[in-house]
């Protein structure tokens, strides 16, 4: 192989600049430099071997191959020249503006290789080599070095660690991955006149998206792999991509963030510009954090505040590769559907009926239709096919028109939100859809008009449907929950910044009760926070002898509820130090010192602070409200069935700290046990209202005091019947 | 294309017969005929064309496509001859035996041809035409006759409406379906010794599995389209894939099945034959049961019923064609899993936690592996990648021999129970994994070894794995949700048919008490029905007059509860029929007069039978225990959290009733509220023991009286400390 060459005469496609590919984009000096390095006039590559059997070698290779219209300059003392380009011996010797030079030699060196790009005015360095913070022998001093270059000079560098960048308009492919190398036997397919853009925190994922995506016909953007982001970092990528006229949709691929505001403002800004984005978060298992702890020497964060972090901004989340892809490709393809009403179009019942239930799996209904539109279509198929949502045209009324007929009739009817077409489309000859018809729907498509193909599909059906601006989806699972997440994601509405100060009280109180040593507040101390707040708290006495009981009783009335109160047992009641139900002055002095004496039995040297008696609370609904300050993004609040059922089933929902009570109430929706609060099995409706505000108060503090407060729990909130209020029947705070 | 001769003498190959397919497999004379069905000698096509355009056409052409040894009789009175073949004008002017007739002629026509074939001796008619009892105009006094038929001669009938079948040791494919012609640029690949059976009630979904599991490198026995199963039902080609020596693994695609207890039989056979069984049941959703029923005019079944059958007998469930056929690759290429510890071995660290997300996800377990382990992987991997599990061995050690010593030593080491190689297999022109040591691991393998890649596997990676007798999985979730199925199946025990008779007392009270019109018993005379089952009730008082409180408060001791007792009122707490905790006289009075007066507003003209007086029961963890008569698969015994819990989180475990105590504690364990039956959060543990019995003895009551028994519903019951029992507290039955 030849490479085109390096010679000083500015190739006609970049005589007048590259695209331009940013709008907006100018809040950092730093940031906006990204535009060079993705599209940038010349590339270095330092290390540059003829030998494409090692990965300097290939890299070389791949940046020649890919149709790169810039200048190519291989850098190593060893070489004259490299497959027809000239070999400089070092970065100085080029004299010629560098956009960006990819590093790709032994790590040791680096830091040198780094200097030189620098004082040669490169502004971008990509290292490729590994051997820095990450794996069993991390070399975190060489990896603080590269970050250093970065800080001192104007230099910004990705990796190290990294698999390099793929820009798909620019024809160049800076990578070694053999992802991106062409497959035989396949021609190139493009469906999507919206193109894809991803930021990958494992570059071995992030070509992995491209080699997946691109049989299923999808065009990409960027693809870049951000390695150990000693400097330039995924948020920063991310930015780019979301201000990138080329990119209409973003895929992230993220092990854990760095620079979580950044990270939170790119996302924002995402939902301003209507330019979707979907997450795949790794480490959720614990297993899995470690690997990503060792692997990148990044942090994963806690999952929740991820969770939190897409509920605030509409990030839609995707579990599996495949699932990422099928949710990008119906965004790119289609609009978002207006509502969750879909029919399916068959010629298959089976095949059918189980798209059918995986749809109604995640929520999406398949409307009966009206007689007029049955009619209609029937007078389309044979009489042994059905005409009932999910609509079963049968293999004949593909050949006679039926299917496109159908299709057209339901995207008038204004019955439905979506139509699945659920069909094989194995035939290696033989083009069964009418690709003209199809083309027309999909010019005027009001809504999503979706292919599954049950049978793998053919070259001939790819092609003809890419050609069409159509995607064939061969995953039943993957098409249903791409169509549920594109509905999540017109329904998302970004929320208002609530002012978080104007909610809370102006208190010197707060401040001084939070004050000290970080501690955790037992239940009796944490109500005096929550009452500073302005919440109400049910009535209680702190006892600290025996002889207090009869005038606690007497103050608050039967029936009671007795808890030992010390720092030292956060989870009291699994030491025996809560007793509820108690109906007279014997019971209540019994379970006293029964309490007391299993305390002690317990732990000697507890730390007692009394026991606290509490009237026991109204019936209601048993709810949890609490927040956390994760270590990357912080404060987020939780919202969630309570009591014994918060563990169990972890039907509980995050969202960034503060928020307003439009997205409490949201919260509140989000939960299985939504339906207690709506009023359950002739239960009256709960006051979801005093809970929401509960929400909004709670997040505020968390947001407030997040320098202090590392936690709060409040579980169970008893929430009584409309109007009523509820009541905070226990409460945890941790302090810093 | 030319067909083979139909001359009368025998090809070589079947001159000995066919292969013995069968073993065992007599309990039915009609049953046992289906291995001429599967290998026939000679097969006629009803209605055969040289149109290929056309479905009799496409029959026959893929008949002799295919490489079928045997016979092939086109009957057609308009031809003498059809591609080199004679062509009969009708069944009898053939005079030799036929073994299969395919009949694809108008549905009219249908049953004056299955009179031609019995009368000629055919042993087995397909009818591949539609216009039966399934579409918008469903025939059924014409599926009927197809039925007399069967029931009158000694041919058996596949269909109508079915696609045909295959049966790849016979080269016989007696289909149109499209999703069978070979793929063009697509190499045969077999990486299977074991081959699968399919059995569908769709002909689309059913060949569309061969049609994606042989691109997986899967080898098939025989698939089968049931069709309206007029005659031959699905439960019939299930058992005799059970008793196939060809096959190892079978997939079930069902709608509805017409006889469970040979289903039921079938099933049991499998598991005591060690010969796993993939079962899809669709229709789950409100529109799939509608589409189930419209087209193939199948009652789909509860789905709590096939919940119930696979859990008795060890079906495996899947949820979508790539998980189902993910999961029988697994089952076909490896030994089950002996425990869940799995080993991830990868080249890219993102992909490596990607994975081990998935697995953990669905309980398996990434354990640390000893230092020895480690230390011997790390000899064989650079530096910067991480000996640790998931073990990063980089892309390096792929060509430098690591993987496949990374892969022997955590093989040998004995410290997990399966291994998942996560790796990109995209290379078009370079094998990077070593064959040949593959091959020696895979032929000792005493564990899954299992191959993820994250991007596409190239046709070369995909033959030179297959013939190590590897397939390579593409889908992470299925990848993981198969090694878990794999893991449960080998977990699986069938439990032994529990006597039920012996478990229940000889109660001629019990058939007097359900004797009767068909009714909903309130509490207090289900109540009386479980107590002449032998079961323990609270004591209670049923009161018909205000006067009568007192007396039952005195008996029974506050606190209590009151309930509106009426066969009007099966759901009487949503009717304000309930009130709870009544502390004393006063109350109880003031509870009983406002529950009446709620009642009457409610519906004046209520039957009442009085209000049940009970006292409250202790605490415990609340939980239900059922049963339903299934229409389909009759009695089903449930068991699951208890109060709002059960319908917020369906959190239930079924099986066949009745259950031995075994099954019934395997039943809790299931659930995920097994915790709070084990002490959660500091509770003592409960009766877990008693609450398995309560299990059983309803089980045994729901099948001994599945004549009269519809529906029996015990919730809550509140399971106490250990050896406190549990208290039914509330119990409904329905009768027919």
């Amino acid at each position: 192989m030849r490479c085109r060459t390096n010679a000083h005469e500015w190739p006609a496609a970049l005589a007048g600049g590259v695209p331009a590919m940013t709008e907006g984009g100018h809040d950092s000096a730093r940031g906006a430099s990204l535009e060079s390095f993705f599209a940038p006039k010349a590339i270095a590559v330092v290390g540059a071997s003829p030998d494409a059997g090692k990965i300097r070698g290939a890299l070389l290779q791949a940046l020649c191959k890919g149709g790169y219209a810039g200048r190519i300059y291989p850098v190593n003392p060893s070489y004259q020249e490299i497959d027809g380009l000239a070999c400089f011996p070092s970065l100085a010797a080029i004299s010629a503006p560098v956009d960006v030079a990819l590093i790709a030699i032994p790590a040791a060196s680096v830091p040198a290789a780094l200097e030189e790009c620098a004082a040669a005015g490169v502004r971008h360095a990509v290292i490729i080599s590994s051997g820095f913070a990450e794996g069993d022998a991390a070399d975190l001093a060489l990896e603080a070095r590269v970050a250093q270059v970065a800080r001192r000079t104007s230099m910004r560098i990705c990796g190290p660690n990294a698999e390099g960048f793929y820009n798909d308009l620019a024809h160049l492919t800076a990578t070694f991955s053999p992802a991106l190398e062409p497959r035989a036997a396949e021609e190139p397919l493009v469906a999507n006149a919206r193109r894809i853009g991803v930021v990958a925190q494992s570059g071995g994922v992030g070509f992995s998206f491209f080699n997946r995506g691109r049989a299923l016909g999808l065009a990409f953007s960027s693809i870049v792999s951000t390695g150990n982001e000693a400097d330039l970092t995924a948020s920063e990528f991310f930015e780019h991509l979301v201000r990138d006229r080329d990119t209409a949709v973003i895929l992230l691929f993220l092990e854990g963030v760095r620079d979580p505001e950044r990270f939170v403002a790119a996302a924002r800004e995402a939902a301003e510009r209507g330019k979707p984005v979907v997450m795949i978060k790794i480490g959720r298992s614990r297993a899995g954090a470690r690997a990503a702890a060792s692997h990148t020497a990044s942090m994963a964060g806690r999952q929740a505040a991820y969770d939190a972090v897409a509920r605030s901004t509409g990030l839609i989340a995707a579990g599996d590769p495949d699932e990422a892809l099928a949710i990008a490709a119906v965004l790119a393809t289609c609009p978002l559907p207006k509502g969750n009403r879909v029919a399916v179009v068959t010629v298959s019942g089976g095949a059918g009926a189980w798209m059918t239930d995986a749809l109604a799996a995640r929520g999406l209904e398949l409307p009966e239709l009206s007689q007029e539109t049955e009619r209609a279509i029937a007078a389309w198929i044979p009489s042994y096919g059905s005409s009932r949502n999910p609509v079963d045209i049968t293999a004949q009324a593909v050949h006679s028109g039926g299917l496109m007929r159908a299709i057209e009739l339901l995207h008038r009817s204004r019955e439905v939100d979506a139509i699945v077409v659920t069909i094989s489309l194995a035939r290696e000859k033989r083009m069964t859809v009418d690709t003209d018809a199809l083309r027309r729907v999909v010019d005027a498509q009001t809504m999503p008009v979706l292919f599954y193909s049950y049978t793998l599909p053919s070259a001939l059906a790819l092609k003809a449907l890419a050609a069409s601006g159509v995607v064939i989806h061969t995953g039943l699972n993957e098409l249903a929950t791409a169509l549920s997440a594109a509905l999540a994601r017109g329904r998302f509405r970004l929320p208002e910044r609530p002012r978080a100060a104007r909610k809370l009280p102006k208190s010197g109180e707060i401040r001084r009760q939070l004050a000290g040593p970080g501690r955790i507040f037992c239940e009796y101390e944490a109500k005096r926070v929550l009452a500073a707040l302005g919440l109400a708290v049910p009535p209680e006495r702190l006892v600290k002898k025996a002889g207090g009981l009869e005038r606690a009783a007497r103050a608050l009335g039967y029936p009671l509820a007795l808890k030992l109160q010390s720092p030292d047992l956060p989870h009291k009641s699994e030491a025996g130090g809560v007793r509820l139900g108690l109906g007279n002055s014997r019971g209540l002095r019994a379970a006293y010192r029964e309490m007391l004496e299993a305390a002690r039995r317990h732990r000697p040297e507890l730390r007692l602070h009394g026991v606290l008696v509490q009237r026991m609370a109204p019936r209601g609904v048993e709810m949890i409200v609490g927040a956390v300050r994760d270590e990357t993004f912080g404060p987020v609040v939780m919202a969630g069935a309570g009591g014994i059922m918060t563990e169990l089933f972890q039907d509980v929902s995050y969202r960034l700290a503060p928020v307003d009570e439009a997205t409490a109430r949201e919260m509140l929706r989000e939960l299985k046990c939504a339906r207690l609060l709506a009023g359950f099995r002739g239960a009256p409706a709960a006051d979801a209202q005093a809970l929401a505000r509960l929400i909004v108060r709670i997040s505020a503090f968390a947001a407030e005091y997040r320098t202090s407060v590392r936690e709060i729990d409040l579980n169970p909130v008893i929430v009584h019947g409309a109007g009523a209020g509820c009541s905070i029947v226990d409460a945890m705070i941790v302090t810093e």
